[in-house]
């Protein structure tokens, strides 16, 4: 008999201790406790399984620890027990061959990295399947030297790496809408993902061109059918652009813009155009179709605003999130995401009640410069109803405004950026549903 | 005609600013240079191609950019021309069935993530497929309660991420030998990945269960054929150990564990036991198969130093590495990794010289605390040959000791924890081996 089936079979009935004195850890209404409550101290059974019956006196050795699995691989892929965690690809519409989008599933994952076979994707003609070595990268326009760099050259230039958000501006667009969505915080919010991003500088690249003293604006054009382009302000791309080449570790995954993209950290994500084959200095914007017909943002008075790029500071909750059911009555854990363009995240207040009273969230270490942070606060659900909301701050003190603040500011006919806080409620039977407060 | 057609039919020939003046960036002997240079300065034209000829007029629009590709998926996938980047599962072994391990691919990565699909493996039963539904971790020996936690369970446990690097003891066990192994960065150092881990703190589960005054041992169990177990002191295992669910951000991969593993910051891989069903407390530790027959130090007499956990401070140059071949003069990134199972790396030297002179090299501002740290210098090889070693210091002051220093002190019989400097040399023809100095 092994040591393991020794001591399952010691295994007795075991009394949890489901109901700790937890009043004066209470920080705000309707069951927010203290985020102290998070290391090191006993959380009262939350979630632990007794070890009998089943797990007892009925257990036996299953089929996997008794003969040996298939060995080591070349490329690893996920457990089939998980082959649920998709990005969600929409339908295809045959008007639009190739575009569309697809969205993280954002409520089963934890952690900051996105991997990279479930970072969100929004083609505008599919993805092109490029050969690098019939690939290149123009710089021209406004230069003193137009160059051309083919991937076995770009591979030879010095490269930083960067863990940062990438969100597409129409993320969230859904909340615009009079009527409440009923979905997902993938459906709703799943267009937003993070990764370690390693590149050359755009500024190296520049400075081998030389960028001639009237130039203001770098353009950037995709190699897809699409030709996507978008117009950058120099000082931009000089500061922390990356001419993008792996991402979390690997080479870039062709939707994501394989052999090479644009990533611009903290902006709107169609300007880290993917596929990048040319990079044009000029004086003025190009005015490329998707800087007019899309990507502006439409007034009140129907005036179009351009180049609005930076997203604002924004915190979805991620757990529990709609569509999903709370099954017991008990200790949960709050849990979400917190970024911002302009920064790093300092702060995140979650409220039970609506927005009525409001508690501080723990913050992951990790939290860094334009990344994704995790938050994470204990609850304690015992059947009533609860809207639950997050707020974010990011360290130059912008604040994550509420839906009815972002929609005086933006109008009625806004579509992109939206940054509110979102607002989950939780009927008395479980059940968690997007709504407005 | 799209712009992009215009723009390459206007580039015209183009004269590389290809000896820009150097001297003056010598920082050591041999063609190593300042790591200023990797930022913001011209690089003299290092890899750059020339926009005419090939990429001029006999630019012709790629079939890619003139026809939508495919739509959004739900997982992706590299693309097909890097199908040659791979971690290298060896041949098996008939008589250790699913035995052995795979490599990550360290020459051809960039950054510091690895990628889940890429992450290194040790398996010694092969690759259990563990259904999570049938699958429990049971927490017993010397506690107050014995407990069981099944998958759905420890998911409402509070989590917490670290992007910390792990490392097989047995990684580039072969420059042990006597003669230097005619190997890659991946077959000589590749047991060795970075990831974002994310679980529950071990302390969390060992508070609900209560440890017993007297335990002063953990012993982590897998659920695999081989019923791999370490044992961990109880200091350790309330220190920093998860109990880790997530990798980069999406459930453990089968080979790295899944649904649950142990993860022991900077300590030998093999204590981070996968497929984790067992924690058992004790009063000494648990004598397992691993940590008798196996993952000991043999000394120079011939007795075993059992427990011999910490990784030491160590770095590995991945480019220019093993196999490969320089194929042109001029300037080049060497490039490498760098970590300490102690902390974070807080200086890397490099010589191109075997050890006569060093330059310090740039690391990327991601270095943290037990993760791989990236270091970079730009070196103009013009046709002498080299050898390029690296070398590393942690922030406790400690340094990566040279071959002979550690074969001093490990003695002759030595296999676990090589940590020593590496030397690549450079023929004067370009070709790169390794070799001892």
């Amino acid at each position: 008999m092994s040591i393991r089936e020794t001591d399952v079979a010691e295994l007795g009935a075991v009394e949890p201790n489901l109901e700790p004195s937890t009043t004066d850890l209470m920080v705000a209404g309707n069951g927010l406790m203290s985020r102290r409550l998070l290391l090191g101290l006993g959380l009262g059974g939350a979630g632990l399984t007794v070890a009998s019956g089943a797990l007892g006196a009925d257990f036996s050795m299953p089929v996997w620890s008794k003969q040996p699995g298939p060995g080591p691989s070349g490329y690893g892929q996920p457990s089939r027990f998980v082959a649920d965690i998709q990005r969600d690809p929409g339908r295809a519409n045959p008007l639009y061959p190739g575009g569309g989008a697809s969205r993280t599933p954002l409520h089963q994952l934890r952690g900051t990295i996105t991997p990279n076979g479930l970072h969100f994707e929004r083609h505008h003609a599919g993805v092109p399947e490029i050969d690098p070595a019939a690939h290149a990268v123009f710089i021209n326009g406004l230069v003193e030297r137009p160059l051309a760099f083919d991937y076995e050259s770009l591979l030879r230039y010095p490269m930083v790496s960067r863990t940062q958000f990438l969100e597409c501006s129409g993320n969230s667009g859904a909340l615009f809408r009079d009527a409440a969505v009923d979905g997902t915080a993938q459906s709703i919010n799943g267009l937003v993902s993070c990764a370690e991003w390693t590149g050359i500088p755009l500024s190296v690249l520049l400075d081998e061109a030389g960028v001639s003293p009237e130039a203001r604006w770098v353009s950037a054009v995709g190699a897809d059918a699409a030709s996507m382009g978008r117009s950058i302000p120099l000082n931009k791309a000089v500061d922390d652009v990356l001419v993008a080449l792996f991402q979390n570790g690997e080479p870039l995954r062709p939707e994501q813009g394989y052999p090479v993209r644009l990533f611009v950290p903290g902006w709107e994500g169609n300007v880290s155009v993917k596929w990048l084959t040319q990079i044009k200095l000029s004086k003025e914007p190009s005015q490329f179709r998707d800087e007019t017909s899309k990507y502006t943002d439409t007034l009140a008075d129907r005036s179009s605003l351009q180049f609005t790029f930076p997203m604002g500071v924004k915190s979805i909750i991620t757990s529990p999130s709609g569509k999903m059911q709370l099954q017991t009555h008990g200790l949960y854990q709050i849990e979400g995401l917190a970024w911002s363009g302009a920064g790093s995240i300092s702060k995140v207040e979650i409220s039970a009640d609506g927005g009525a009273t409001w508690a501080e969230a723990a913050i992951d270490a990790q939290a860094g410069d334009k990344s994704l942070a995790r938050f994470r606060l204990p609850w304690r659900w015992q059947g009533n109803s609860a809207q639950l909301i997050s707020r974010a701050t990011d360290n130059y003190g912008n604040i994550q405004p509420t839906r009815n603040q972002l929609l005086a500011e933006k109008g009625a006919l806004a579509f992109y950026h939206f940054n509110a806080q979102q607002c989950w409620d939780v009927s008395s039977n479980g059940e968690v549903k997007n709504t407005y407060v």
